[in-house]
C-alpha cells in the first residue's frame, strides 16, 4: 500500500489541554504502544496509528472531542473494534483517534417492540446472545461477530453469512444517534419499521464508513428467534458446478439461513489452522457449499433439506454431510467463520470483497482463476455465495516483491472491472475503506462520485472526519 | 390547503420549439382538459394542473425534458399514476407534468437472479402478475396496486400490507437509473444483494419524492412465492385491545404477512360503498383485525393460526371468521384495499399517514379520539398495524369551514408531536409531499432540515426538480 503524502497535524498544547478538560486522564493515550495499538485493524499488515487516541464514554463527549477538533481542523477517525478488513478505522493522517470500545451499553432490550437501542461499542455477539436470551434475533452476523463491534458494522454495512435470508445490518436499523462533524447531535429518523418522510438519512449514515460522522446510538429491529437450524456440508468435485448449484436453490423455492462456499484450499488451510474439527474430505473435492436452513418446525426444516438435495444432485455432489448434533453444527460454522484468520496465517494477502448478481458467481470465479494464472498468483475463494458475494484472497506465495507492488493492482483492476460488467460491484460488505478507494473510478463515473463528495462536503465541510477513506 | 404564492414561469416560444424538436406532438399536451388530468392525485381534492404536461417514452427523452427545463429553469414535476396521498406528483409551480405512463415495459425477468428490471410507469400489479407467473413474488403492495405505478411507489417509499413481513419498496430496490436534475443520467449502485461500495445513493433517492431526480428506470429483488396464505379476520369489542393484540402477535413468535387494523366505520362504510362483500357484524363490534399468514407447508399456516387465535382470545376478541376459499380471501382483502375510496367518498376528509413503534398503537389511537373529542371533528382509523402504521381519517362531517381552515391544523400538529413523542413519525409510507410539507419541524429540528436542504441544494442548484414539496 502506498503511503498517501501528508503533513501530520500539530497538536498544539492548547489542544491538548482543552482535550483534558473533556476527557479524563485515562481517556486520553498518547503512548506509542497504545497509538499502534488503535493504528492498526485487520487490513493486511497496515498500520497508522493516531497522534493521541481517546476513549470517550459518553455522546456528550463524542460531541465535545469532535467540536474541539472542527475548531482546531484536526483529522478525527472513528474507530470501533479494529476487525475491519478495508482499512476504515485507520488514522491515515494522524490527528485524533476516537475510539468507541467504552460506549458498549445494551440501553435497552425492548421486547413490547422487538427493537434494541445500543451503543455502539457492543461487540456483535453480545448483543446477540443478550437478545437471544428473551427469544429475540438481531441476524447479522460477520465471521467476526465474536469481536466486532455494532458501530464498525454499521459503518462498514456489514453482512455474514445469515443476510441470505435476513439482510445486512442496513436492513435491522431504524434509527441512529449520530454525532456530525460539526460536534452537533442529531437523530437520523425514527424506531419505526417504516418511514417516509424527508431523506433517508439513516442509509446514508450506514456504509458511510465513519466518514459523515460518529454514531454514537442505535436503534435496531429484531426478530423472533427461529426455533430449529439444520446445517449440511456439501462437497463438489467441481467449483463451478458449487457455484451453479447456489442459484438452483432458490429457484426451487427455498430461501436458506446460509447459503456459504468455500474452495478445497479455504478449508484444508481452515483445518489446519483451528483445533477440534474433524473432517475427512475427498481427495477430489475442489469446493464444498456449506448449506442452513433455519425455522420454527422440524418437519419443515427435514423436507426443505430434501428438496436442497434434490437439487444439489442435479450438480453432481459428492457424499452430503449433515450435522447432527449442536457440536457438529458449531465445528462446521466455527470452520466457515475461521477461514479469513486461516488464510491470513498463511502468507501476505490481499482480499477483494466482490459481489455480483448470484447466478454470476461461477463466471466471476473462473475469471479470478485465469488472471491469477496470467499475473501469477493463487488466490483461496470463498463467502457468501448465496448473495453472489465472493471472498477473493490473493496469495502472495513466492510472486516477487516488484509484481506484488506493481503488478498486482493491474490484475486486481481486471478482476473489478469484470465483476462491475456483471452488475455487480467492488464490496458487498467490507466497505472501501482506504484499500480499495483506488479502484472506486471502476464502479462511479464523475457524476456519482461528484455527488458522493458533495454529500461527503455537506456533512464535513471541513474534511476533518475519517479523511483519506472512500472517495478517491 | 392555503396555495403557495408563486409566479408561473413564462414558456417562451422558444422553449416550446425545442421542447417539440425533442418529443413527438403527441407527448406534449396543453389543452386545459389533459392539463387538469395531469393536475391532481389521490389528494383531497387539490388540483394544480401543469402549465404543459409531456409524456416520454425513453430515458433519453426525459433527459432531454430535464436538460431544457434546466436551461430555462422550468419547474419540472415527475408524475406517476396520480394515486398518492401526500401531493407529491402535483405541479404546485406550474411549469412541466413529466409523466412517466408511457415508460412501463417490463424490461427484464430475471429468473436466474431472481431480479426484475422495469419502466417506472409499470402498475404495481402488473409487475406483481407478471413475476407471479414465473412462481416469483414481489412483495410490496399499497391498497392502491391495482393503479399505482412502480416510479410513484419508489418515490413515495410505498408500503402497504404486506410490508410487515417482506418490507417496503426501499428494501426491495438494488439499483436506480435517475435523471438528474442536470439531466445527466447515472446508476445509483449495482444489481447485487448486497452493497457497501460508496455512499447509498439508491436508498438516498428511494422516497426522495422526485425532487432529487427522476427514476426512470429500476432493478428490482424478487422472493419466491409463497404457496399458501391462510387469512382470518377478528373482531373486537374494544378498539384498544385490538391494537394491544398486535403486538403480542410477534411476542408469540410469529410473523405474520398481513395484520391489518379497521375501526368499525371503516368497516361500516366500504361495506356500504364496495359490491360482492356480505359480512355480518355484531352490533357491539368496535374494530376488527384482518391477520393473513403465508409460507409453503398448509400443515405449519393451520399452526400458526391456531397460535394467533390462542393470541387474540387473550384480548377477548369476539368469534373468528377465517376465509375459507380464494374468494373468500378476495373479498376481505377488497373490503381492506377499499376502504380509503370508502371513506373518501363519504365526507371530505384529511388523511394523516401516522407511524409509531407497534406497542405504541392504543396510545395513538387513544390521543387520536381524545384530540378529535376536543376539537370536535370525526375519526375513521385503520392500516397497517403490524408496521405501527396508523391511517388517521378526519371527517370533516358538519365541522364548520373556519375551523376546519384554522383549527384542524393545530388538532394535527397536536397529534403529530405525540406520534414523534412516542418514537413514531409523521408519514410511514405516503410521503410528506405537499400537504404534510408544514408539520416537517415536528420531526425534524433545523439541523436535520438543513441536511435535507443541503443534499436538495447538491442534487437540484436550480431547486427545479418538483419544487415545494417534502421540505418547508
Amino acid at each position: 500500500m502506498e503511503r498517501e503524502k501528508y503533513v501530520a497535524p500539530m497538536l498544539t498544547d492548547g489542544f491538548l489541554q482543552e482535550l483534558r478538560s473533556i476527557l479524563p486522564a485515562d481517556a486520553i493515550l498518547t503512548s506509542e504502544e497504545d497509538r499502534l495499538r488503535y493504528g492498526h485493524d485487520e487490513t493486511e499488515d497496515l498500520s497508522f496509528p493516531p497522534q493521541v487516541a481517546v476513549r470517550p464514554r459518553t455522546t456528550k463527549e463524542v460531541a465535545q472531542v469532535v467540536q474541539l477538533c472542527s475548531r482546531h481542523a484536526i483529522p478525527i477517525t472513528p474507530i470501533g473494534a479494529r476487525t475491519g478488513l478495508s482499512g476504515g478505522a485507520l488514522s491515515v493522517r494522524g490527528g485524533v483517534g476516537l475510539t468507541l470500545d467504552r460506549m458498549d451499553a445494551i440501553v435497552e432490550i425492548d421486547e413490547r417492540n422487538l427493537q434494541v437501542t445500543v451503543e455502539p461499542g457492543v461487540i456483535t455477539q453480545v448483543l446477540q446472545e443478550a437478545v437471544a436470551a428473551k427469544g429475540l434475533y438481531y441476524a447479522p452476523d460477520p465471521s467476526s461477530r465474536g469481536s466486532c463491534s455494532i458501530g464498525g458494522n454499521l459503518a462498514e454495512n456489514a453482512g455474514g453469512p445469515r443476510a441470505v435470508k435476513y439482510g445486512v445490518t442496513r436492513d435491522f436499523v431504524l434509527n441512529l444517534e449520530v454525532v456530525l462533524p460539526s460536534g452537533e447531535v442529531i437523530w437520523t429518523g425514527a424506531n419505526t419499521l417504516k418511514n417516509s418522510t424527508g431523506y433517508d438519512l439513516t442509509r446514508l449514515m450506514v456504509g458511510s464508513e465513519g466518514t459523515l460522522g460518529i454514531i454514537t446510538k442505535a436503534v435496531l429491529r429484531l426478530v423472533p428467534m427461529p426455533k430449529e437450524t439444520r446445517l449440511m456440508l456439501v462437497p463438489f468435485r467441481d467449483a463451478q458446478k458449487a457455484c451453479e448449484a447456489v442459484s438452483a436453490v432458490f429457484r426451487a423455492g427455498i430461501t436458506p439461513s446460509a447459503l456459504e462456499f468455500m474452495e478445497r484450499d479455504a478449508i484444508d488451510w481452515t483445518l489446519r489452522f483451528v483445533e477440534g474439527v474433524n473432517l475427512t474430505i475427498a481427495a477430489d473435492t475442489a469446493a464444498h457449499l456449506l448449506i442452513e436452513v433455519d425455522g420454527n418446525h422440524a418437519d419443515v426444516l427435514m423436507r426443505e433439506c430434501e428438496t436442497i438435495l434434490g437439487v444439489m444432485e442435479q450438480f453432481d455432489c459428492q457424499e452430503v454431510l449433515f450435522a447432527e448434533s449442536t457440536s457438529e453444527k458449531d465445528a462446521l460454522w466455527m470452520m466457515r467463520r475461521r477461514v479469513g484468520e486461516a488464510v491470513k496465517s498463511n502468507s501476505v494477502y490481499k482480499e477483494e470483497d466482490t459481489v455480483v448478481p448470484r447466478y454470476h458467481l461461477p463466471d466471476l470465479l473462473a475469471k479470478v482463476k485465469e488472471v491469477g494464472a496470467r499475473y501469477g498468483f493463487k488466490s483461496v475463494c470463498y463467502g457468501h455465495a448465496g448473495d453472489g458475494n465472493l471472498h477473493v484472497n490473493i496469495i502472495k506465495g513466492d510472486m516477487p516483491d516488484k509484481a506484488w507492488q506493481n503488478e498486482l493492482p493491474k490484475a486486481i483492476r481486471e478482476i473489478f472491472a469484470y465483476t462491475v460488467s456483471l452488475g455487480g460491484t467492488l464490496s458487498g460488505e467490507h466497505g472501501i475503506g482506504l484499500v480499495q478507494r483506488p479502484y472506486m473510478d471502476i464502479a462511479f463515473n464523475t457524476v456519482q462520485l461528484d455527488l458522493m463528495r458533495g454529500i461527503k462536503q455537506l456533512f464535513d465541510p471541513k474534511g476533518i472526519m475519517n479523511p483519506g477513506k472512500v472517495l478517491p
